[in-house]
């Protein structure tokens, strides 16, 4: 069976021809990039894919214990300066876009997104430092976790207090002040703590919400008490914080990814030190959260991806069955059965179109500087979060039917990788959450400006595909579907918000059908102007257009049908009774 | 957290308020099954529930050894007659309606459906003795069965022929004649064996698909060849047969049944009994086909029931957030949030409605003197076994939705019901295979009697919505919902046979919906018509109108988008080239 993780061809595609990140950056250090990827990927993170999955952390007197092989991987990702691939110069990193470290990035989600977890979340916690950090926190916490020697997580939710943020009681009682900033006691709980510890990294540099005690001791309601802490698993003098691992969750997939109930303080405070000034501490997440989404998606991306990838190869290997009408001669390989193909086809929208997105999103993070990329980005991340996720889930899903049977056992890895995918949905913000940020803080609480900057991107891809004379009729119904969306949104902007919210989830499918199509739309007239000069690469064209088709065929209809309780406004949901169920 | 398995006030409804089994049965008797199902599925094949996932089924040199809970509570069910309560006194059975003991049935699936399998089986093996063995046949090893002794399996698979029965290559060569009939030698390789081996039963029965060789030896092609078999683990000599456990199958779940893959024949030839003619097999098998494939429709709508049920009561306990533009007090159960809601009230239109249709479906095995029942048996089956296997799927991953990170752990039991519940779109006939079924034996190839009698019905069910002013615009609903479909067929019938199933699935879809819509509208008059007198009966009555309702808001207008590719004569995924993916 062929162990390809993600289409080379297909990452050149977005990147290069679609993308056109050449501009900005050398072709030869993408293509050594992504080469050495590949090749870590499937030498050193595939090979542990079900042997992480059996042999989960454990926990030891001496503190969690991981699968020996997650270390040895992760040692040749940092060896190889993967860590540092996005940093700057100045912190000892490589200075490459993020667009072509997430593609990098893709690589080794696609084969263990247990392992690849650690540095996801350690390059996202360095970031945060070297955003928000002194000189010193830098140089103490981040650079260490860019070298790749020391990992870190994010401390957020507590037992009491998952998606509400609001309700968090981990307190942080001012003590002193030293070269690393004001010095804080931290006392609570924090619940879900992926990497909260583990065996690899010499030490773990828990990035931490708590709030401050006011005047009377008591602690602050909202988010706006909430603040953020710098607390090491091992201080700055060698002695070991005040934080005990005080259990593990054990999942039903993810299982590599050592996953943490934390006790902070539960012997005087565990020391911290605050991140920029007090109070910011949510505004200060949120602004590396967007990143974070992003990476969720694209982990779901890339397990549909290998979902799919691995349906193509058994569907080619399988033979069973004849095609209709045909009684006798030797049985086919599946792929030739028009079920499988509706399938795969199926695989391949989702997964090349969340991949697609993502990577889009990606290259939205490095233009900074661009406002009007950043409303973009603002607004698509709950899409590319959650479309990736649900979607990409039901690739994994099709993946399990094209094996059948064998599909169902841990002898072939798509079950795993189902199971794997069913936690997306879930981590940095549920679907509901990602509904109500899209529809209420990005829509309905937006002034109109980044609808208008998404409209004026898709009348782009419009114009283009209307000189193309195949595509050009799909440029059409994509206008008509940001028709409807945007009919359903004028009926809800004229309702209270607490009911304009009532549907948001439906709303959030539509809309992400709609920028899914848009995707797709793009990558078409893109493929569209391939100058195919060899077979594999006209099949390639081919395929991107057939997908495209197969989008707006089988998929895009379906808005219709989620807008239709936006636009009814129906309380039929909201109005039942705790008895009506 | 509240451990229901099912609200006995819906099988009540569905059985007594709906279908009126009470004309055919004395009310006492059922619900003293009843009360005894729930008492014994709650007390015995909940417990161990988590436990036999964990402690697999284990291949010993003596043979496969399952969890042990699994022996204590089939020797109950057995003990209380549970083996028997279908079949007729004649066969020492208790003669309960089919539709009865399927609701009876739905409490142990709930519970525990690895477990519960057995039983199902080895109902299904005596059936099927029962109705095509000699009298010697059904003393021999029938009544043993029905007596909860022995359990049976059905030997349908093999390594390289799952869909494709065609492909079957086990042989059987005659071997003379004794008081048990016409004797074969039977020697290949049955894969997927459900119950194949265990250390519960004190034997166990297979039923064999095998072929007869033709006088140069060589095996029939196709399936007309297939012959079926009575192969005992233990002969009536109280020797072993000669079939040898192979292995088992590691499966994602379901693993309290023990699957193997079993070799006949290693040492000269398992012995076996022809049962009926030769090459009668499959039909004999498709005899039992539809109650099978209910069967698996109605474990699936059963762990979506729990699901369900399991989701209310988290939801009612768990805290979380407040209701939008409040900013203090206490957090709010999480039931009282919209999102939530819908995503209960989606569960309630999967889980009741595929319950509500598999036993409706039941009620049509118990009327097989009626040709038209059996007509709309023979159309409904694929719907009931398909979209109570995808929808229940849904609802299970909805359940996990509603827990949040709780729900990813294995310390909650949601995790588990949706990976028991993957098996069901896979077995017994894929999806894919069901679509076939629908679209092509039972409508396209038939001569358009079966679609007339569902047309009947539902124009019944229409007449009586009409005369209830809440539910007659959906009658008008459900009435443009068949025309949609009508017209598709339309297209579809002037096509030839091979083009016309490109698109079999989405049409299942489109279709199975469509019969899932009616089947709400039936429960909404029926429900509508309820005296309700307490609050509690009152509110069940509101659920179910507020259910039907939801379902024609938000699932009925799907039909058209899956419809599309069906009317389009769509070849795009049929017309895909290997290399386009």
């Amino acid at each position: 069976m062929s162990a390809t993780l993600l289409v080379r061809r297909d990452i050149d595609f977005i990147l290069h021809d679609w993308l056109k990140v050449g501009g900005a950056i050398d072709r030869e250090a993408v293509d050594g990039l992504l080469d050495l990827s590949e090749k870590l990927a499937s030498e050193q993170f595939l090979p542990h894919f079900k042997r992480a999955d059996i042999e989960e952390p454990e926990l030891t007197p001496d503190g969690v214990r991981v699968c020996p092989p997650i270390g040895d991987a992760l040692g040749s990702y940092a060896e190889l300066g993967l860590f540092s691939a996005s940093f700057r110069e100045e912190f000892g990193g490589l200075d490459l876009p993020h667009v072509v470290c997430q593609a990098s990035f893709a690589y080794f989600a696609a084969a263990n997104i247990a392992t690849a977890a650690y540095p996801m979340l350690t390059v996202a916690n360095a970031r945060l430092i070297t955003t928000f950090g002194t000189p010193e926190q830098i140089e103490k916490f981040a650079l260490p976790e860019i070298a790749g020697r020391w990992f870190g997580t994010m401390c957020l939710s507590e037992p009491q207090a998952g998606s509400s943020l609001a309700d968090i009681r981990t307190r942080a009682d001012a003590d002193g002040e030293d070269d690393l900033g004001h010095r804080y006691r931290l006392t609570g709980n924090k619940m879900w703590i992926s990497g909260g510890d583990q065996d690899v990294s010499e030490n773990i540099v828990h990035l931490v919400l708590a709030k401050v005690p006011a005047a009377d001791g008591r602690l602050p309601e909202g988010t706006e008490g909430l603040s953020l802490f710098i607390v090491p698993k091992v201080l700055p003098d060698g002695a070991r914080n005040d934080i005990v691992v005080a259990g593990l969750n054990h999942k039903m997939g993810y299982r590599g990814t050592a996953n943490c109930l934390l006790n902070f303080g539960e012997n005087g405070g565990a020391l911290g030190w605050l991140v920029g000034k007090p109070g910011q501490g949510l505004r200060q997440m949120f602004h590396m959260m967007n990143e974070a989404r992003i990476g969720v998606g694209l982990g779901a991306a890339a397990l549909a991806y290998r979902s799919y990838r691995l349906s193509v190869a058994y569907a080619r290997e399988r033979t069973q069955g004849r095609a209709i009408g045909v009684r006798s001669g030797p049985p086919v390989p599946i792929i030739t059965h028009p079920d499988v193909k509706r399938m795969l086809l199926t695989q391949k929208i989702y997964a090349e179109g969340a991949l697609a997105l993502c990577l889009y999103c990606a290259q939205l993070v490095d233009r900074a500087d661009d406002p009007e990329s950043m409303l973009l980005l603002g607004l698509l991340t709950p899409v590319a979060k959650t479309w990736s996720s649900e979607y990409g889930l039901a690739a994994c899903d099709l993946a399990i039917q094209i094996h059948g049977g064998y599909g169902y056992t841990r002898d072939f890895d798509v079950e795993q990788l189902w199971r794997d995918n069913r936690l997306n949905p879930i981590h940095e913000g549920t679907t509901g959450i990602q509904a109500t940020d899209l529809l209420g803080r990005k829509i309905l609480r937006d002034d109109g400006q980044a609808l208008k900057a998404l409209f004026a991107t898709m009348q782009g891809t419009i114009a283009r595909a209307s000189s193309v004379p195949a595509l050009a009729p799909r440029g059409i119904e994509l206008d008509q579907a940001w028709c409807a969306v945007s009919a359903a949104l004028a009926v809800l902007k004229d309702r209270a918000p607490a009911k304009a919210m009532d549907n948001a989830t439906p709303f959030l499918w539509a809309f992400g059908h709609l920028v899914m199509a848009w995707v797709w739309l793009e990558q078409a007239c893109t493929a569209a102007h391939l100058e195919g000069q060899t077979a594999d690469e006209r099949a390639f064209q081919e395929g991107k257009l057939r997908a495209c088709h197969f989008f707006f065929e089988t998929e895009l209809p379906k808005i219709d049908a989620w807008l239709t309780s936006t636009t009814s406004l129906s309380d039929l949901a909201s109005a039942a009774s705790e008895n009506h169920f």
